[in-house]
């Protein structure tokens, strides 16, 4: 279950009220008219999950390996770490996942350093199929472990990729396993697609709770629930000139990696030109309380008031650790911690960091989780996506597309061409 | 040996010359009269990495332990962690760094599972001495390894803290070994003092190479060069309400740790309210590249022009990995890199990056490392806190305090008591 509290300054004015009507329309022809298919990934990939499942199951060689490589970057990595890393503490029986993203030699080698190729499935995520860096590192990894792929090492790799991209015709020709994101995905909206789905499936994890989580979170926004989710992206996008910062604040270590998929979400889907040919974007920054307590949160509680912040904190860690009864000679002024657990010091860090910043008037708001769960991660991933949505439609903007990157990928090919 | 190139849109206005002319002197008045001690920690700090070094020869304990664990937070292991992630890779025999930091039950399960008693020197940072996290995880060090830090096992306890602190106090009551941080030196400024190069000289890193490197560029500074340092903090402050974001992007991932690091620098010391009561700040942000080229780019390309960027990268990564001369079917247009070393193409992804960003209009500098070496990583890290006071001197701030995190500490004790 999860919990979403606000604590806003900024009221709803009327003509909010009204843009938020007018969203819910839009969001809903986004749906219809499939401007985006993310919002139905939480069933439609439900078969693919049996598929991959099925297949895990028939195929002796993803049986014994265990580790999986994940050669992909950006919206091909990001989710599926960050999953990877909310959930791998709890489950029992899982691969070792490693993630090869950036061509970085240091990096590289030590990885590669790190695996036994007999026991190793590469699997190899690209939705354009041909992105340089992970094709580059596709291809050392075929030199490094010298792998057939034309032959006997076929079975040990497996390709996720576009329909018809390059990369599908390269697995389908040498008959090498090849699962489809679906067209209308982008990247950075593609983790609950082929993309995180079946790497998560096949190193052991129970990606059916994922996508049920999704899949109610989506069926209750669209059948008029969920309202909480209109309101903050309103009021994220009314004052957007005034706030332009999002700070998501984690009180979990495991939820590093999915403030990094929250920061490419939220940055690449609403830092665009808009209809009118403005400059438009809301910035997103990821913090891990307590720790950038320590660090960043000096500047939220005396800075520039640009900054909206969003708490996300754990109810449970499903450990039990109590600080210690032990009273240490002149440090005994820290003695009103113990007997308490570390998960209540860190609760009462998230609780007391909040009320402090709100004393401030800035805006916050907080999502609570009574665990680490599928579901409730799942849930989690269709709620940024959903808000993401929404405020690309309040602030008049293509919330899909990328077309500022383009220009240093042709750059980048003429230094070497 | 470091480079500084910077490629501002920005002009210097005789008004800016004027304003660098006085902050010069102003932080010559700084280090003239203490106001922070940190100028010259890369001399003062050399007698007490001899005396570290001669502790870890003479004594068996430290020479038989392969992990050195960090209990603390905040200024008290982000620094450390920073130069240990950058050296590691390239250093002989090295002890493991392991840095217990947040109160996170599932984090600090999983660490302390992988450390071995009898093997691991315990190592306390904390300039108050009574930092609520670092003593709590230090209490359940104590109770989980049943650590007799009275008797028998004091020799795998070492704190550094503040003269006269509680914990100051607490060592020398039970003849723990302690090393003191100066006054004057904030926890953030602190990593060439006690705080880090303690423990990394006890880890075997060459901490002199490091100091070295600070002590020069210090020197150059203080005798009227390296003048980029001044021109780049007066551009950045007097456009600060135009560009109150700097995004630091560095290319390789060794380095992710070191923009955490630069991130508490600046956020914590230039987010203050002002000599004219206004809050006012510069906000840093980290990425690493060419991952987050996949992430953050599209905004600072088509959004909001209220960034700036500093590039840093690496001229050698000491691997020498070439892309393979492989043309795999159907994917042949990623060739054009076939036989590049992965290192030119991280570096072919900066500069691309860099001058794509530049044609938007958008200030750009960048720092160029020849290598991952100890001189070069002490004259960063010097060179960033002297931009930081610069930054401060010219915002009209105290660069040193923070006094915005109180008030959460004391609605946190108040929650317990």
């Amino acid at each position: 279950m999860i919990a979403y509290e606000d604590d806003f300054v900024w009221g709803l004015e009327p003509t909010l009220e009204r843009k938020m009507a007018e969203s819910y329309e839009k969001i809903m022809c986004e749906k219809e008219q499939g401007v985006s298919g993310y919002f139905t990934l939480g069933e439609e990939t439900l078969p693919l999950m049996e598929e991959a499942r099925s297949y895990a199951a028939s195929n002796t060689f993803i049986q014994q390996c265990d580790t999986i490589v994940i050669i992909g970057i950006g919206g091909s990595s990001l989710g599926t770490k960050a999953i990877d890393s909310m959930l791998k503490h709890r489950s029992g029986k899982i691969k070792r996942m490693l993630f090869l993203e950036n061509p970085d030699e240091i990096d590289l080698s030590e990885k590669l350093a790190s695996i036994t190729k007999e026991k190793t499935l590469f699997i190899v995520v690209s939705k354009s199929g041909s992105t340089i860096e992970t094709i580059s590192i596709f291809k050392e990894i075929l030199a490094y472990f010298s792998l057939d792929y034309a032959g006997a090492d076929k079975e040990q790799i497996i390709a996720i990729t576009d329909e018809d991209s390059v990369l599908d015709k390269f697995a389908k020709h040498y008959s090498i396993e090849v699962y489809h994101i679906p067209k209308n995905v982008g990247g950075r909206f593609s983790v609950l697609s082929a993309v995180g789905i079946v790497p998560l499936t096949l190193a052991g994890y129970n990606t059916e709770g994922i996508l049920k989580g999704a899949s109610a979170m989506s069926k209750r926004f669209f059948s008029g629930k969920e309202k909480h989710l209109l309101k903050k992206a309103a009021l994220l996008t009314a004052h957007s000139k005034e706030a332009p910062i999002n700070v998501l604040f984690s009180y979990a270590n495991c939820l590093e990696d999915f403030t990094k998929w929250y920061v490419q979400l939220w940055g690449e889907s609403l830092g665009k030109i808009d209809s009118d040919g403005k400059h438009t974007g809301l910035t997103p920054i990821g913090h891990i309380g307590s720790v950038d307590q320590h660090s960043f949160l000096q500047l939220i509680m005396q800075g520039p008031r640009d900054k909206t912040v969003t708490f996300i904190k754990l109810e449970s860690f499903q450990k039990e650790m109590k600080i210690p009864d032990i009273s240490l000679k002149f440090i005994e002024k820290t003695d009103y911690i113990n007997g308490y657990s570390f998960n209540e010091l860190i609760d009462g860090e998230c609780e007391a960091t909040k009320e402090s910043i709100r004393k401030q008037g800035i805006n916050v708001d907080m999502i609570v989780l009574d665990a680490i769960t599928e579901k409730n991660i799942g849930e989690l991933i269709m709620y940024y996506e959903l808000l993401t949505s929404l405020c690309g439609i309040m602030m008049k903007i293509n919330t899909y597309d990328q077309p500022g990157v383009e220009i240093g990928k042709q750059i980048l090919q003429k230094r070497f061409k």
